[in-house]
This record gives structure tokens, sequence and C-alpha cells, in this order.
């Protein structure tokens, strides 16, 4: 175990692969390969980017990681689908073919999915990313599909959030009402060279003036619809809309630019302190959770199994409350003691 | 205490009105009242209600609580509406005044809402369904709006569940795949009298059948096409769809005897009991965790607080999963002694 954790630490790919994918299968002994990585981390900047199927997620993210592999950085990308069973092998293989980068190892691929619960893809997420900056990597990015309460979870990881959006329809724009407008530090309306791009662009525009003004204090509206992009002044963060035709791989520079602003932003300000401390004591809460749940069934099945007490439920001899009181008597107890 | 849950069982109306204001809000007492009223429970039939805003639940709910107060039985009517923080009097008051059998006090009106986390709304529906079983309502109606996940949840407390359709769009249509399809015991498309109602009972079916096909073994795909409404032979419920012209009183006779056909099914079948044990299995597990995650918050508490733990992860001397393993510890000892 030990010896995984030192090759991984002296930069061999293969044992941060076999890592990954311990933390994915909650093979044993992740745990303790997880918190020895942890004293390794805290330099890499991690990015997430999130968006509707067909925004064109995959192809930004390949063109961003081209660059600042040019650039003489390294990078490890997640790519999560939330809704797929499928994992690791499959759609890695696809990436890697696809990335212009392919071959190219300081470049590290890999693929997660919603095979145990979806809470769980969260952890995982999380501990995936740990191992990445334990590695060294320079950016992490973590990408997920889809604008639902998991995908907000799970891009949470990142110190600056990336949403996409496909120009034309309106409707995506709609969708990003539902919690995805909050996340977002950048917004980016890919495939700009398209008919409604620029439609696209301005009713984003104006959504994100009405989360200024509804969400921000000490800022007036007016002065909001001015400074987009400066945020120099009262250094509240006016989330930039950036264009690109990511398979052309225009655009992705002044991108990578915006992501650099946000990362100045977030050290300028304290943020990115203040977001670490909220990521850690939400997974110290998660934890806790997963683990005081896995207890729980234990204690539960020794004390005669969940039927049995439905059936004494059921008889009307005992309820719920009276079971869940049963259950946790001996906690109860041991904690009063101390 | 014990008064309250006399005067409940007694008949007292007012006794009913302030045990749910108990459980709504959590006072002090209320486990106690609701395990002391669970066994006197199992005689009502409990009916949820679900749809997307605009689909004329209210007026149907009253509808149907003005047929079955005429056939001589009682009803009591929980709304529930997860995104509004509001409670209790302001809403009460108006659904009572719209209500055609205003001042009908066996059919006793209650609204319940997000006030505090939508888990715990969960809880104190079902809490509140205890209540008004015991009280020895006949019919217990749970309407609730919205089809995210938390009105799903909301909604299995009933036997049996109704999903209200607004004819039109067709994007309505379209929303009930993620989720609510699977749910919907029966579904009925209100305001049948509107244009695009004959298409969207057709969109329905066409879902429906394909959710047959899709889900259920034994049956084959052309035999579904032909058994929306004969389910005696195989004894699988094909969801029927019901026209309603709502605030005409337009085919809510048939919505009832489509009701009380599902009734029959779960009692033919077995239904009733394996979903009552499904619900009070889901229940115990859920105040299983919420009663834990109590005690863990406690015991995290007397070990210093969170803050602390974030502060020591932050500056890399401990990790977030050897600091839940530092809080479970004692709990795991005490586990373990047993």
């Amino acid at each position: 175990m030990s010896e995984l954790v030192d090759d991984l630490l002296a930069g061999k790919h293969s044992a941060l692969a076999r890592v990954i994918t311990k933390i994915e299968n909650r093979s044993p002994g992740y745990r303790e390969i997880v918190s020895a990585l942890h004293h390794h981390t805290g330099s890499a900047e991690i990015i997430g980017i999130t968006g509707s199927p067909g925004a064109g997620k995959s192809t930004l993210v390949d063109k961003m990681a081209a660059q600042y592999r040019e650039r003489g950085h390294t990078v490890g990308v997640i790519a999560i689908d939330p809704s797929s069973p499928y994992s690791g092998g499959a759609v890695l293989g696809d990436r890697i073919r696809m990335a212009s980068n392919a071959g190219d190892m300081d470049v590290f691929f890999r693929s997660m999915s919603a095979r145990g619960s979806l809470g769980g893809l969260s952890t995982a997420t999380t501990d995936a990313v740990t191992a990445l900056d334990a590695f060294g990597k320079d950016y992490v990015i973590v990408e997920t599909v889809g604008a639902g309460q998991n995908e907000v979870d799970i891009v949470k990881t990142a110190d600056t959030v990336a949403v996409l959006v496909p120009p034309g329809s309106g409707d995506d724009v709609q969708m990003l009402k539902a919690g995805i407008l909050e996340i977002g530090d950048i917004f980016v309306v890919n495939k700009a060279d398209l008919d409604g791009a620029d439609r696209t662009v301005q009713q984003l525009r104006e959504m994100l003036q009405g989360r200024s003004t509804a969400g921000h204090h000490g800022a007036s509206g007016s002065e909001i619809a001015e400074t987009d992009a400066d945020v120099s002044e009262s250094e509240a963060w006016e989330p930039p809309i950036v264009e690109t035709v990511a398979n052309r791989g225009e655009g992705v520079e002044q991108f990578l630019a915006t992501l650099s602003d946000h990362g100045d932003y977030l050290d300028r300000t304290g943020g990115r302190e203040q977001q670490a401390r909220d990521r850690f004591a939400a997974e110290i809460r998660t934890l806790l959770r997963e683990d005081a749940n896995r207890l729980l069934a234990g204690e539960l099945h020794r004390q005669g199994g969940l039927d049995e007490h439905v059936d004494t439920v059921m008889a009307r001899e005992t309820d719920p409350y009276t079971v869940v009181d049963d259950v946790l008597a001996p906690l109860r107890e041991c904690l009063d003691e101390e």
C-alpha cells in the first residue's frame, strides 16, 4: 500500500491509475491511501467544467489540456458521467484517441461513472482530485455532464467553475436557471460561430445581471451592467462570458486567461482558502454521514434486521420512532458515559 | 400530551390541528404523540396527487373531497408545497374558503411547507398522515406541487398515486419522463376540454406503453397495448388515463372509481401490505439517519467542533478520513464491546 503511495508520489502514472481505480471501487485500503496523499496536496489549480450534453465540453477540455501542455504544465482530467454505468476503460480509450495530445502522458485522462451511489461519486471525485493534486499535476480539470444537483455537488470540488452553454434554442439558457447559474464563475458560449450565439450571449448577460442585482450586496444594478470584466474595484467577481469555437481552437487562449484571472482573484481576496475550508467541512460532514450509516446498518442487523422490525411495526406492536430509539439506545448510552 | 392524543382519538378536530402543528414544528413531545397514534392506524385509504403547477390539483382535490363527503365518508387533505416557506394559516385559509365544502369540518384541510429540511418535510408528511389515519379519516389525500425528487419521496406516502397532466404543450409530458412516470398508478389529464388534450392523452399512452414494455416482466408489448384498463388477467396494473374537467366536476366520479379499482387491486394482490412494509422500512431508515446525524453533530461538537477540525485539515496535520475515524472511534468502541 505504502509502496503504491510512494510510486504515485514519485510520478508513476501507472500508480496514479491504480490509486484512482481503488478510489472508484472503494477497494480495501483506499482510505489510508487518500489519507496519506492529503499531506501532499494544495498546489494544483482545480477547474470544473460543466454544461448540457452537446455543449462541446470534451472538445474544449482537450484543447485546454493541449494548451497547458504547450506551456509546460502538467494536466489531469477527470470526466464524470453520473448517468453512465460504464467507467474507466472504454470511454477512457475513446478520449485518449480523440485527444489532440494522445500519447502525451503528462495529460492524464480518466473517466468515472455512477457505479455506486451518486453521493459516493461526489466523494470519489474529491478523492481522485486529491490523488492528481498529490501526484503533482499543475492543473486538474473535473468535467461533468448535465446540470442536476449531483453535477452541482461534483463540480463544487473545483476552485473555478466554468459553465458551457451551446448557442441556439434559448432552452439551454432557461435550464441554467435551475441551479447552475449560481455556481458558474465563468460562462463559455461554445460553438460561437453558429447561428444564435449572439442571442445566447445576450440572454446569458441579462440573466447574470439579474443574478448580480438579486444576489450581491453593495453593488447597484447599473454599475454591474458596465463592469462585466472589471473586478478590481469592488472585488466582487462578476462572471465573464467567453466565446469559443473549441473544435477550431478559437477563444481557448482567452478562456485560459479568464480562468487565470479568477485564480488571481481567489488568491487576492482569500477566496481560495475560504472555498477550501468550505469543501473540507462539507467533506467531513459527508464522510461522517456515510460512515455512521454503515455503523448503524450493522447495529440494526445485530438487533434483528430491518425485516423483523417492520413485522412488529406492521402488527402495531411498536412504531418506527420507538424502533429507532431502541436501535440507537446503545449509542446514546455510550456517548453519555464519556 | 396523552390528553391531546385522547382528544384526537375522540374525534376533536382542534386536537388534530394541534398535533399536526406539533409535527410540522417538531415541537417537544411530537415523537411520543406519533408513536401513540401509530397503534390506531391502518384503516385510511391514502391517495397521493401530484403534477406540475397549473395542472389543476387543488380544484380536483376539492371536488374529490366533496364527492367522498356526499357518499358519507370523512376526508383529510394535506397540501404540501416544498418550495414555499409559508405554511398553515394563510394558505389554509384560502383553501378552506375556496373549497366547495367550506365549513364542513369532516373535510380537514391542512397545508405544510418546507420550513425545515426537505427530508424533514417527507417525514413530517408521513407523521401527519398517521395523525389523520388515527383520527379515523376514511380518505387521506396528500397533494404536492411539482415533480422533483422531493415530491416523489413525499407522494410515496400514498397507497395510490395519481399524476395530473395539463393538456397542451407536450413539454409537460416530456417532463414526466424524469421520474414521475414511474410513480403514477393513475394519470389524469385535467382541463380535458382544452385544445391539445387529445394529443396529450395520446402522448401519455405511448409513454406508458414504453414503460410497460421496458419495465414489466412477463407481458409482451402487444398485449399491453390492448390492456390499458384490463388488469384482471395478468394482475399487473397498467396505469389508466382518466380525463377530467375538474372545475366543472366532469370526470371526477370516474376518477374516484379508478382510484377504488386500484385500491381493490392492491387488496387482491397483497400489494397494499407490501407497500406498507416498504414504507415502514424506508421510514425507519430515514429516522435512523436523521437521529444518528443529530447524535454525530453533538459528538463532533464535543470533540472541538467542525471549524477546529477544518483548521488541522487545512494545515495538512490530518485529513478528512482521519478526522471522521477519530470522531466515530468512541461509537465503534462501544458497539464492539456489546
